[in-house]
């Protein structure tokens, strides 16, 4: 079915509101859903609603958390989110280093007790309007094994940075640290296909391209997938996003952070609180007269794009050029959702008593 | 030949003086060099002396330059190097960054109108010692084409961030985003073997395992290799690396950075001056008890030492491990020079008329 996304996006607000959250956290909530949807991580939208309810429910997730800077510098601040849900607490966090931005260049705020917090670019993307540069990256349950292991360790530990510029769109990098994304793994899965050699091993170790090896104890590889190709790069840029967000933060890293999935509990002997995540922001003007960058950056863009094509038909692109065309499209012809998710999400609707929209 | 660590550095810094560097400068100059040799990345250290010498004969390094902040804030700054070799202007912007980090928690300077920095490791490392975290990024000559590419847009573009422990080493990442570093090419070239898959295309944009085309205009692809395995990610910390120590700080980007060789000319018509980096550092107890973190990131590097490897012989490292066992090696039994480096130095002995150790 496609569905227009403002209808979706008050449902969503609704369900969340149904389980006490206040009506600002709620909408903020469905904001970030919304906008996974629209820029076609649809991995990250709506399907991930029942998952959030379901933590909710086990208390896992707190609404209406308090929310408490713990410490703080002029240009940095850490953030307990008291249990609260990431599309919260990331969003809270990222306001908080652009105030600190604004006061005096840039400013960093390191979450601890938070849950997951939707697509990073959400958040980086923030300080756009601002003429800033965002930056914003998270740990995520234990799903990939560092180069030579066999052992989940690290989630796929997205790095977002959000760039703006002139008369070109801005540029949005957000990108797992993971040779795979999930919700790549997730589309081979349904699809029954084979995987490429590269994204996966079996619990044993061993090289695999069926995708249901993952449930069946196998891991995800990092970026550059074989020591030939750079993994351990992958696994570096993924261990500085899982150290910044849990062990700066004071929040659980490694193969501590608890699982998204509420029918898995959290390790014992856990060495800090939830899910951590790390934002910023750079006043552009903190280096640089806003309308020269802005200028040359519109120039990088336009030289970047035409770079000599291999294929002319596949040109070089810019970071965030896909989401944007997909977010252009859906937001006026809707967000398609496949039968899975819309079953899911009626079984939330029946649960929370929120009518589905279309029902 | 082996050659002990320290005179190798009182020759090269005394080379750098013979074209009139003062001495503070030339020792600098000398400090990263030598330990880039001593962590065995050969390829960035006393192996391009002759190609820093050179740029100085040409005029495009200017020696005793003047550094200048262009712009700043707090926690953010500009520095125009004057035309500064790397190892100095890196090393000077990252003294302010951390002076901005002690007053305000952190410190971000974007370097223009500079040249080749050496490692990065080298200014992302001086954090450590005031408990901070370091961050290190330049761009570089371009060799590497963006996914769907077949142009040289971009150097191999390093990111070092170092992070301090406490009873264990410090956390050091230094990589490359390209999925080969020039130094692995040019070990390849030198033994005449072929590579794997993936590093390399053509100039055509066909893959190619010979790593000789590099010189008849073939190129690097970006960390992930093809599209399948995320190559359009390794294109996208490039260009983020690029656009922070390109456009930010005002130097040139993209296809325009001037070459390291120095018989290849800049572009005519240049977007910016020099090529360009950009150093930062957060103060560790601008988010955490310096304590509890440190006591956290030995807990966090033991469990990933820990992680369940493929093969016993094996074991997942630490980011920076060979590095520092390299150095405690090479710090006693010397620094090893293959034949045609040792003959390159001693051009440059002849030339400058600074007597080669052992000769």
């Amino acid at each position: 079915m496609i569905i227009q996304s403002d209808i979706l996006k008050s449902w969503v607000r609704d369900v969340f509101m149904s389980k006490g959250m206040c009506f600002a956290h709620a909408t903020q909530c469905a904001e970030v859903l919304i906008l996974a949807d629209l820029r076609g991580i649809d991995s990250h939208g709506v399907a991930r609603l029942s998952g959030y309810v379901r933590l909710i429910d086990k208390g896992r997730i707190t609404v209406n958390p308090t929310l408490a800077i713990e410490r703080e510098t002029p240009s940095t601040a850490t953030l307990n989110a008291g249990g609260a849900i990431g599309l919260v607490s990331a969003h809270h966090a990222m306001n908080i280093a652009i105030e600190k931005a604004t006061t005096c260049g840039s400013g960093w705020v390191a979450i601890s007790n938070s849950n997951h917090f939707g697509i990073a670019a959400y958040h980086a993307m923030m300080a756009l309007e601002h003429d800033m540069i965002g930056f914003a990256i998270t740990n995520a349950s234990p799903l990939v094994t560092p180069a030579n292991g066999a052992e989940r360790m690290l989630g796929t530990n997205p790095i977002s940075v959000a760039i703006p510029a002139g008369k070109e769109p801005a540029f949005v990098l957000d990108m797992a640290t993971s040779a795979a994304s999930n919700g790549k793994l997730e589309i081979a899965e349904r699809k029954e296909v084979a995987i490429p050699e590269g994204w996966l091993i079996d619990k044993e170790g061993n090289s695999s391209q069926d995708p249901t090896e993952l449930k069946k104890g196998g891991m995800v590889l990092t970026l550059g997938s074989d020591l030939d190709h750079g993994s351990y790069k992958g696994y570096g840029l993924s261990a500085f996003v899982d150290i910044f967000s849990g062990v700066l933060s004071g929040a659980n890293y490694g193969p501590w952070v608890p699982p998204f999935v509420s029918f898995l509990d959290p390790l014992p002997n856990l060495p800090g609180e939830g899910i951590g995540h790390f934002v910023g922001a750079w006043r552009v003007d903190g280096f640089r007269d806003v309308d020269a960058f802005k200028s040359n950056m519109d120039n990088w863009i336009q030289r970047f794009r035409n770079t000599k094509p291999i294929h002319p038909s596949t040109p070089v692109i810019i970071p965030g050029d896909p989401e944007r065309k997909l977010h252009a499209e859906r937001i006026v012809s809707g967000i398609p959702l496949i039968d899975k998710v819309v079953a899911d999400l009626k079984t939330v609707a029946e649960q929370t008593r929120v009518n589905w929209p279309e029902a």
